[in-house]
């Protein structure tokens, strides 16, 4: 029990950690140093950065699933789940302060990764094709729902959801634009508007 | 003579080294190691990795500028302008080969850099705004030009072309879809019948 303990204390201050200086900043000295370990008794949790990065990501995924999408697709199928899904996913991305200081980890690891093939970079490619699969999905469940015309490319739609999240995060995060959540709302709304 | 030609191979190594490590990656010791220079030699031509660090983004936006704006502002002001910019944003961020390996310098340095404040975040900032800007004064061109209706909220507009091109790129450089362009087209497509 101790050791599953310390091993949850490790993972929460390294994605915390990663968050603020990406994946392949996670030393893990620094972060023996913060949780007061010393670096074996981290490896004894952990045998190598490169397992502690993919346990960060897989923690991040976790953290997603249980904040975005589990509760969004509880939400009556078509229009309401579609919109649970960004509303949520607005918020995620916003920070709602109980995860930390930071940035989106999966952007960051996507630059980070982009040119790293392994282990590391196939999980967060499919964790993003996971992530896109769902939108599909929920806009075939819209159509099946009478909410979306059945003339929609399913696949289509969901690179566009996608990019408005895409473009929020940038205008949020980097722009500090206070409108970026009316502007992805607005875009949200005129292309459920041109999909009925 | 002499000076600014190695202050041209020092910018140039160092911009091919931020794409693929970041500009936090931008080590002055291996970047003076890859131009055959001695450290103090680098410090010489760039007397701080920040004034390096800006330097490298300085020479990116105008790369970006001379590759994508400047020749897309010759076309016809409209729907034609509109179309290459959108086109030439595509092949520079698809990478044709002249600019070598690694990843967009800017959303690299957007994900780096989005919570460090100081003068390399606000050159950042203010370069992706002007960007932004551009995109909505071609939109309003368009306006004039009667190619898009006056009804459309240009910097709308503006946020829905740059959605369109930041998914563009996680699809590509992180997912190798295959049907990334192809997506981004159909998505700009439906964005300007929509704006008609």
């Amino acid at each position: 029990m101790k050791g599953r303990e310390t091993k949850e204390t490790i993972l929460n201050a390294a994605l915390g950690f990663a968050r603020l200086h990406g994946l392949e900043g996670l030393s893990i000295g620094r972060l023996a140093k913060g949780v007061g370990l010393s670096k074996s008794g981290l490896f004894a949790h952990f045998n190598s950065k490169e397992t502690l990065q993919l346990n960060v990501l897989q923690r991040g995924v976790e953290e997603f699933l249980e904040a975005v999408v589990r509760p969004a697709i509880k939400e009556p199928r078509g229009e309401p789940r579609l919109r649970a899904l960004l509303d949520r996913w607005l918020r995620w991305a916003a920070g709602d302060g109980s995860r930390g200081k930071g940035g989106c980890l999966f952007l960051g690891a996507a630059v980070e990764l982009d040119d790293q093939p392994g282990a590391l970079r196939d999980y967060l490619v499919n964790s993003q094709r996971q992530w896109i699969s769902t939108l599909a999905r929920a806009v075939t469940i819209a159509q099946t729902a009478g909410d979306i015309s059945p003339d929609v490319d399913t696949e289509q739609m969901a690179f566009e959801i996608y990019s408005i999240m895409m473009a929020f995060h940038l205008y949020h995060r980097l722009l500090r634009d206070p409108d970026a959540s009316m502007r992805a709302r607005k875009a949200f709304d005129k292309l459920l508007a041109a999909s009925r």
